[in-house]
């Protein structure tokens, strides 16, 4: 009983042995010209933590990841890709193999039109400086969540205003069985090692302590197998 | 004559001792939202590794820098911003203090007209997320270089085209010194820990041989040596 309590304060149960967990993180990188982009200021330490907890209980986990200052983690499958369209792309085979699928990335809702071949010069290029037209990005969560049989989809949803409405919508517009909410107002979220987030199922909501990245993800991977049973 | 060559390989030289040196580093980053920006892909590699061998050499080291994923060089007095505005606004006491200025940052031209106070949604905010309109940011490297009087000023030039072209036009325009003109076309600068460079004068252009980074630090801080005489 002492080896079982501490091997759970550890966090080194294999409850989640044979099960496939995708996890995307990151922020993505959607390009205005060879040096020029558009980003948002996701660490990827939610997401990373996530993987990491994951592949410490045991399932098999591939991370999506757009770039990041962050080593990519032991034991798990890494694909790293720059933009929305790459994320995608990238997500998709191990969606279809996924038990759990956990979209922890702040991708980018929009991109540049066009993508310029050549560094933008003032006095050359001043009607594509004037203004960065836009174009939707598809939508990762969303796309994959009209795919699922049996996976157990969980959503993020990112925001600084009426952050449970907000999440309430995500969660039936994008078909999620949860919404992890958080509020990422100045500092409050992106980059920091701790978060505070809520649920949001079909129940309601659900709010939690503030906590850091690495035990949100122990909770995180709870709530998802929760949804499996 | 042994120990002052080994000195001189290892560059421990204090030749820079009693010169105060400002050098700026990495992107800047321009909000559109509080999670969205315009940003490029400077990594700060070439400006941290100045800031390293100009300290290592004596001198007296401000580091003003964007956001990146490097540690602040020890023994320099660092200062982190975020935006073009703040990169000018910090840099405008040490220049005047400073002997050597080289601005090694990849400042953006350009930034959101405005920058909104919450996270724009779509559904709500589809006009902002049609097209982002730009302004253009303060010329850091132009502006202050108009104030100098004893500085020497070391200007850099990330051309994806026409290198040594712009390379001379930054020089006459911005009244440098000198610029280093480097090819940022994929992966060949930005981000990379070697760098191919000119040095682009009144004299003329020098091509420099393929280094590391932190020997190209060394060979700059000798050409600016070189300007003072």
């Amino acid at each position: 009983a002492i080896v079982d309590a501490t091997l759970s304060v550890l966090g080194v149960r294999n409850d989640l042995e044979g099960l496939r967990v995708l996890i995307t993180a990151g922020p993505t990188v959607e390009p205005i010209d060879p040096v020029r982009y558009i980003s948002n200021y996701s660490s990827g330490k939610s997401g990373y933590a996530l993987a990491v907890a994951a592949a410490r209980r045991g399932a098999q986990v591939t991370l999506v990841s757009g770039p990041t200052s962050l080593d990519p983690p032991k034991d798990v499958c890494f694909i790293g890709v720059r933009t929305a369209v790459d994320m995608l792309a990238a997500c998709q085979r191990p969606f279809e193999k996924a038990d759990i699928a956990i979209f922890a990335a702040a991708v980018a809702d929009m991109r540049p039109a066009t993508a310029a071949d050549h560094k933008l010069k003032k006095g050359v290029d001043d009607d594509a400086l004037a203004g960065i037209p836009l174009v939707k990005n598809p939508d990762v969560l969303a796309t994959l969540a009209a795919q699922k049989d049996r996976q157990v989809v969980v959503g993020y949803a990112a925001e600084t205003d009426d952050i449970l409405e907000n999440a309430r919508r995500k969660l039936k517009a994008k078909h999620a069985d949860v919404i992890v909410a958080n509020d990422v107002g100045e500092g409050k979220a992106f980059n920091a090692n701790d978060n505070k987030i809520w649920f949001v199922d079909e129940e309601g909501a659900e709010e939690l302590p503030r906590m850091t990245k690495a035990a949100l993800a122990d909770v995180i991977l709870n709530k998802a197998l929760d949804c499996m049973r």
